[in-house]
C-alpha cells in the first residue's frame, strides 16, 4: 500500500519489551483526580501526571527506550538529535544514566535556560544557525564524525513503542476508561497511546487535543494525508512540528478525533490547573483539558484519561502574566 | 503549674476520634520524594504534599474536626471566625459539607481574591476595618447575635487534634522517619504533630521553620516563654500570627529546635520546589526545605519528613517575579 510507512512499524511484543527495559529509569507517575473538574466537565477525568515525569516529561519513556535498547558496540558511539525541548533533554537524561556520550544540535538562538538544562543532565550542545538547512548540514557533520545512533523525537519506532508504555500503566491504574485524550504535536505520544490501546483495550476511544493556531494535525486528518505548516506560533510549544509518516500511521487508523483549542483557551485551562490541581505543567500539557472544556457533549459521563505530558516550563515567564 | 494553658489540652485518643470523624471531608495526601533535593540536602526526604488537601491547605483537618464534633444543637447555629487566610477557606469548606452557616471577619482592605476564595467555599464575610480593635468587635457582635461557634484558627484543642492527624498518616507512609519538620506561625500543625509523634513515634525529632522575618517562635523557644510580636513581615504570609498558650505547651514541651530561614533563602526553596518537583504551593511550606538546606549538618544521612502546607497562591503575584 502507497500509504505504508518507510519505517518499521513498532508492535505490542516491542511495548512489552520497552516496558521491562525502562523500569529501572523511568517512574510509573501517579493518576490524579479533581471534583472541582469533575463539577465543572461533567466527565470524570482521570490525570496522568507524566509532569512528574523524570526529566519533566514523558519523552523520557521513548528516548530511554532507544537509548538502553542499543548495542554495547552502537552505544559506545553515543547519540544524537536535534531538538531544544522535552526529547532533547530526555535523551540527555537516558544517555547520562547508561553513561554513553548524547550531541543535541541546537540553534545559537535557542534561549540559555534550554541550553542550560540540556547541559544539566549532561548533553553536550553543538550550535547551528537557526534555519533548517544549517541545522540539517550540522547534524549530517555531528553523525558522520561521531557514528552517533540518530534518535528523532517521534517519528522512531523504538520511541513511539516507549511512550506507549504511559497509558499501559494508565490503563491497569484507572478501571473502565471510555476515552483517553492526549496534546498531539509531532505524534509521537498518540501514536504510542494507540498502539497500547488498541491492543489492550480496543474499545476506549482515542482523542488527540491541539492548538488552533498549530492545527496541521486536524487538517490531515480530515484531508487523509498529512499537512505540514512551516512554522505555526503557539503558546504550546512542544506541539509545533508536523506529523510524519510512522504517526500518521498510528493517527489515521487509530485515532476518533483532533480537537483543536485557541490559545486563550489552552492558557486559561493551564491557570486553572495550576490554582485547583496545584500541580506545575506546561503550556502543551493544557490543551487536552482546553478542548474537554470546550466539547462537554462528547465528554459527559464518560470516564476521561487525560495525559499531563510534562512540567518543563519557564516560571519566570508565565504566559498568563505576559504582555498580549 | 502556672504554665499550663488555660484551654483543655488535647490527648491522643482526641487524634484518634478526630481521624474517623474527618475521614470522609479530607484527602489522604501523597507523600512524594525528589531524587534532585535528596542529592542537594544529602538527606532523604519525605514530602507531605497538603497543598494537595481540600480547600488547599492542611487547615481543612482541624476545621472540619470542630466542624463535624459540634452537637446538633450548636450547628445549627453555625461557626464563625477571623481570618483571611487558609484557616477561613477551610472552616467555609467544612461548614459547606455540614450544611451549617460559617461567617468570617474579615478586614475590609483584605485582598479581594481572598474575599472571593471565602465566598467560593459558601463563607459569608462580614468586613471590619483594619485594626484588632475593630476585628474583636465586629467579631463579638457576630458570635452575640448569631451564637456562632468561634473556631479559632490553631490554639483550639479541636483544631489541633485534627492537625495531628496529618503526621499520623506521614507516619504511616513512611517508615523510620529521624525527623519531621513543619513550617510554624501560630503553632497549631507543629502542635498537632507533636500530639501525634510524641505517642506513636516519640523517637522522632520534631522541628519547626520560621521565616527570620516574624521568628517570635524561635525567639519565644530560647526565652522559654511567649514573645509575641505585633505585626511581622514576610513573603511567608500564613507565618505572621504569635503562639497562643495551646501551641506554647506542646512546643515547649516536644519540639527538638527552631530553624528560621531568610525571605530570599525562602523565595529561592520555593521556586526550586516548582521547578524540580512540579509542585504548586505557598511561601510558607518552602520555609522547612529552606532550613534543611541551610542546616546540612543536623539532616545529613537522615530521613526526614516534611509538611508542605498549603498550595493556595496569587498565581498573578509570584514572589520571584515581584520587583525588591
Amino acid at each position: 500500500m502507497s500509504d505504508t510507512p518507510s519505517l518499521y512499524i513498532p508492535t505490542f511484543d516491542d511495548v512489552l519489551a520497552a516496558k521491562e527495559r525502562i523500569a529501572p529509569h523511568v517512574h510509573r507517575t501517579p493518576v490524579l483526580t479533581s471534583s472541582f473538574f469533575n463539577e465543572l466537565t461533567g466527565a470524570e477525568l482521570f490525570f496522568k501526571c507524566e509532569n512528574f515525569q523524570k526529566a519533566g516529561a514523558f519523552k523520557v519513556r521513548g528516548a530511554s527506550n532507544a537509548v538502553f535498547g542499543l548495542s554495547e558496540e552502537m552505544a559506545e558511539k553515543g547519540v544524537a538529535t536535534h531538538s531544544s525541548g522535552n526529547h532533547a533533554l530526555s535523551l540527555s537524561y537516558a544517555a547520562g544514566r547508561r553513561g554513553i556520550p548524547v550531541t543535541v544540535v541546537m540553534p545559537r538562538t535557542a534561549p540559555q535556560a534550554k541550553k542550560d538544562a540540556v547541559k544539566g543532565y549532561g548533553g553536550v550542545i553543538v550550535e547551528c544557525e537557526p534555519s533548517t538547512s544549517s541545522r540539517e548540514e550540522t547534524f549530517a557533520q555531528v553523525v558522520a564524525e561521531s557514528g552517533a545512533e540518530f534518535v528523532h523525537p517521534y517519528n522512531d519506532p523504538r520511541v513511539i513503542a516507549g511512550q506507549a508504555t504511559c497509558s499501559m500503566e494508565l490503563n491497569e491504574q484507572v478501571d473502565n476508561l471510555d476515552a483517553v485524550i492526549a496534546p498531539i504535536g509531532g505524534g509521537g505520544m498518540i501514536s504510542g497511546t494507540c498502539l497500547a490501546l488498541s491492543n489492550i483495550a480496543p474499545d476506549i476511544k482515542i482523542y488527540a487535543a491541539e492548538p488552533l493556531n498549530a492545527d496541521d494535525a486536524a487538517r490531515s486528518f480530515k484531508a487523509g494525508h498529512i499537512i505540514a505548516d512551516d512554522a505555526p506560533d503557539t503558546i504550546a510549544d512542544g506541539l509545533k512540528v508536523p506529523l510524519k509518516d510512522l504517526t500518521w500511521h498510528f493517527v489515521s487508523h487509530h485515532v476518533t478525533d483532533i480537537l483543536t483549542a485557541t490559545e486563550d483557551e489552552i492558557v486559561d485551562a493551564m491557570k486553572l490547573i495550576w490554582k485547583r490541581m496545584k500541580i506545575v505543567m506546561e503550556p502543551s500539557s493544557a490543551v487536552p483539558l482546553a478542548t474537554v472544556i470546550k466539547n462537554p457533549e462528547i465528554f459527559k459521563g464518560k470516564r476521561v484519561g487525560i495525559i499531563i505530558t510534562g512540567g518543563n516550563v519557564d516560571l519566570d515567564s508565565l504566559p498568563w502574566l505576559n504582555d498580549a
